[in-house]
């Protein structure tokens, strides 16, 4: 049986007893929904970049870069983290440096992992499948906000964690896999309702952020599953 | 209005942030449900103690001691951390050096704290009127299991924050409280079937020290609120 964990936040991470588990990293609000925004719309690949220095170095070398503080565009990117700046026509074909608030950080401690992927509750169901067809145990890792818990990435580990279970394939004796399915169970029926309940909700409203948010809640708008090989963000599952 | 806020671990509470309100400390399975037990049955006051050392120190010193490490009594102490050991026969009129698996780490780094109170179901309602009756922030400290999320303190907490929340004299916009009180409504019409599926319940009962849970889950045993004063535990509300 293969073991199924969540985890709410970069701190209570364990990169020892996460070792050789596939890990797969939620940050819906805005990051991995942005990333697979990018593969389907035909992005051949992305480098996960961690400070703005490296970033401005990735902009001189002609590379399109994605950079977001707080969730605001730095005045040097050809871009911030709203998936709808992912569009087919500025991406198709292309590699884009990526530097945002939470996510590289959350690569270098899930390095212990045998595989990398990204998901969000655009490309669901092709995460499920994808982890199905690997016999290994499972670590969801939510990115949180600041390092704290956040709801909006916990209830999607939930989603996934949901379907996980019901293949049989995988059993959980863990806290926060329980409690992420529960509030998955609260939210689900009305899910657009649930989110206005959480603090990212609010503060991307007041940063006029929140355009975006309704399409960051659709199920199955992709079938890309980004993986990260050789320290590179690449499409694992053809484009339907 | 007043804050509402939860931290689900000891690893994700920042002191700083913290600082000035009141906290109260949630590890009912079994510290906080033993200590308020303890008070009800008398006890005049519960001495918090670090270290094993520490604590064989205390016991030379003709001191009552309990003493835990992973739920098992250690072999100098007088009793480990089942409520039912802290019967009124061994603890009217004593003082106890108490030293558990999580407490005393969580008291240290809670320093910041205006107060510190010790929270369970078994003094619900009373944790909820003492803190209704003090103008300042909350935090909601659940002290997990080795520094993980924990579902059992997660619902204590829930109960809590639904309580005041109802006031209308505290706010939040705390994704953990929300999650506590999304959790808690899902678990409390039938609290002791929700508790079967939480890990600390596989592990006690591994343990043959699962006896006291259904107990543990009792709301309003005691009126007590055991508060931090000068380093030690004293009963700040009379025993009914």
């Amino acid at each position: 049986m293969r073991e199924l964990e969540t985890c709410f936040s970069p701190t209570l991470y364990e990169p020892e007893r996460h070792a050789g588990s596939i890990v797969v990293i939620i940050d819906i609000l805005r990051a991995t929904s942005a990333i697979c925004t990018a593969f389907e719309n035909g992005a051949s690949s992305i480098i996960p970049v961690g400070t703005i220095p490296e970033a401005k170095e990735y902009k001189k070398r002609g590379y399109l870069v994605a950079a977001e503080r707080d969730g605001f565009v730095l005045d040097f990117a050809d871009f911030g983290n709203s998936p709808f700046n992912f569009i087919r026509e500025k991406v198709a074909g292309k590699t884009i440096a990526y530097s945002t608030t939470n996510g590289t950080g959350i690569i270098n401690l899930a390095v212990t992992a045998s595989d990398i992927i990204v998901g969000s509750f655009l490309n669901l169901s092709a995460v499920v499948k994808w982890l199905s067809e690997r016999d290994k145990n499972v670590v969801l890792f939510c990115a949180g906000w600041k390092c704290r818990f956040n709801l909006e990435d916990t209830i999607c580990a939930g989603a996934i964690a949901e379907r996980l279970l019901a293949t049989s394939l995988y059993s959980t004796i863990c806290d926060s896999t329980i409690a992420s399915v529960d509030l998955w169970s609260v939210a689900k029926n009305d899910i657009h309702g649930y989110i206005e309940k959480v603090a990212q909700r609010t503060r991307l409203r007041d940063k006029k952020l929140d355009d975006c948010i309704g399409f960051c809640l659709q199920q199955d708008f992709t079938t890309v599953v980004p993986a990260l090989k050789n320290g590179i963000l690449v499409n694992s599952v053809p484009v339907r």
